[in-house]
């Protein structure tokens, strides 16, 4: 095993390598377009050290990679909201690898794959696997146009409005999407994503909505953890109406669902889609409300429980609850089928989202009050956390 | 690793044990009806007595469980298919369990569970799982009637024949399903399904169809086993119809395949639907060969690779591979889908198809002209192994 994982480590040194080869030329870019070390590169031109500028203006070297849109297409029209999301996703995911970076015990990183899509856009896709504290973490931003048949733009809205058939609608989709599988059984996995959307419709009418949530999925319950997600993310709900937090946890509740086995995937936190109002402002404002309430909901759960104990059992425990985890992915999530019938999809990005290792036993069934039977029991009768 | 390996052999062990008394009730059914003991057994009634000797006269005592239909009701109509087909995949389950308990090291058994469904039949479900030769094996049969809505009805067909919408249709269905997940990467997966239908449409027609298949997802590629497992199958299918092996070959090579990374789950073997001419005798002729081909087909390969070396890296390719098998079943199979969309579906006797264990990472590529590469380019461009 020690040898496989040492292999492991070593391919995601390499991948990151590149990853940092590929932020260290943004980087470059910075010092050219300030001046430095100019005449050491005699072939910059006058449109590169002109796009350094608007890359610093940016402050571009802050992201994981270089945005999907030029920089100078994102700083030329500040107040389209298409451009204004971009930079609020790449923010987030940055902030987030960030942190979850700092929390390794020996300086593992993420490894950046920014990819372009040949139907339109593209995206920027980090992943650290096989750390000491997080066994797969992926981060996803992706920025894609294309054209759809109304049945998939159907599909993408929770309750659609009604579409011409046998149209292809252009649209656009941005948003961030992360996976979080931690190693130690006492932390939880989070996942959380937020999205913007627009279609065009045939008579010319844009429609344009936002849609997200942030969930927990724990191996063992721990009450004042579950407290503290809630409690953060209802404080993010609560700025921007009240009814928020208690229609989208009930929202949560709902779709985290495996219905074949009558149990939740995790004890929720908030889902939501189709929002649209009252304003364009407003609804950015609120999802970047909650997606700026990520850290704060989850981090302190990883430090808390990150060097907890545990046995073979617990592992065993996580490795059974990951296999509910892919269940619940593979045959429910809209967000991974609609991704993988997408065409042209980058299922790499899409199915980051399994966990490294995962478990299924016949007829599994834990202890009489054990601590796995006391998540169970939660995770067949979804409660109210605060 | 050991506490938890033993500690589940236990629970095998332990459910096996309830499996064994289960069938060993049966045996008593038996030794009852013969009279041995009969004097130490005040409570034995004549209707137990009956039953018995319509047991032995069925020859249950071969098999994992009683059938799911009374044995009286099976022998008065021996000539209705529903009993003939009932029989016949009960035979096939037993004769296949034994020969996978044989090749155990440590006499590891299966866990026999028979169930009923409150809406109409039942199945008997067999699971030997963590055994020295086989990590995970399942072979279920099932025998059940209920009513259906058309839509679904219509997804169970390959091609659907037009059937009124708004009404429910009663339906019997039955068949023997099993995937055998080996322990050793060098003994390939075998799945094979063998099922007959009948549904009543509104105006009294009954329709009637079998369907089935038979293939092969090796971990590493040995292509004296590909050819020897294409070999019998085609055999199977060539005493029936000439036609039969390669329609069927390809239909395997369409079906079993994972669009999203575009290659084949394994290296096929014969699949089809449908199957209604050309009289319901010879339909079922057919798909007893294929069913007896199974055993010819794969324990030969088990007899010859489960004392091969391996090591960390070939553990790791294969686990991966399961990962592969999860993301096929979980996503595109119609069997799990239609299965657990089915209210009152057994799940465990469905999931039992997954994996003990199964792993997923990012970007993964073997190196080139590796025995992993050498796998993934045949997947990706199936070929004709006659």
């Amino acid at each position: 095993m020690n040898a496989m994982r040492h292999a492991i480590s070593l391919f995601s040194l390499g991948s990151f390598q590149l990853g940092r080869r590929m932020r260290s030329q943004h980087l470059r870019g910075f010092l050219l377009g300030t001046g430095l070390g100019l005449c050491s590169f005699a072939t910059v031109t006058y449109a590169q050290a002109e796009a350094a500028k608007v890359n610093r203006r940016l402050n571009v070297s802050k992201f994981m990679a270089e945005p999907i849109t030029e920089a100078t297409v994102l700083l030329e029209d500040k107040e389209n909201m298409r451009h204004r999301m971009e930079l609020m996703i790449m923010e987030i995911q940055a902030e987030f690898c960030r942190a979850l970076e700092s929390e390794e015990f020996n300086g593992q990183k993420f490894k950046v794959d920014r990819w372009m899509r040949k139907e339109g856009g593209g995206g920027v896709t980090c992943v650290l696997q096989d750390g000491d504290v997080f066994e797969k973490a992926g981060v996803n931003v992706s920025v894609v146009t294309g054209s759809l048949p109304p049945a998939a733009v159907q599909q993408m809205r929770a309750r659609g409005k009604a579409l011409t058939e046998n149209v292809k609608l252009p649209f656009f989709a941005s948003g961030v999407s992360a996976v979080i599988h931690p190693r130690n059984p006492h932390v939880p996995t989070i996942h959380f994503n937020y999205r913007y959307f627009e279609v065009e419709l045939p008579d010319g009418e844009k429609q344009w909505w936002f849609g997200g949530g942030t969930d927990l999925t724990p191996y063992y319950l721990d009450e004042t953890d579950a407290r503290h997600f809630h409690k953060t993310l209802k404080s993010a709900c609560d700025e921007h109406d009240a009814t928020y937090y208690p229609r989208f946890k009930k929202w949560c509740d709902d779709y985290f669902h495996i219905k074949h086995r009558n149990e939740s995937r995790g004890i929720g936190g908030i889902f939501f889609d189709d929002i649209d109002v009252p304003t364009q402002d407003s609804a950015f404002n609120f999802i970047t409300s909650c997606a700026r309430a990520v850290i704060p909901s989850y981090m302190p759960l990883v430090q808390k429980h990150k060097n907890d104990a545990y046995g073979n059992n617990e592992r065993q425990w996580q490795l059974l609850r990951r296999g509910r985890y892919v269940e619940f992915n593979l045959i429910y999530d809209r967000g991974t089928k609609f991704g993988l019938y997408t065409p042209g999809a980058r299922y790499e990005s899409i199915l980051m989202s399994l966990p490294l290792n995962a478990r299924w036993e016949y007829m599994h069934e834990p202890q009489p009050k054990s601590k796995e039977s006391a998540l169970l029991t939660v995770l067949r009768n979804p409660k109210e956390w605060i």
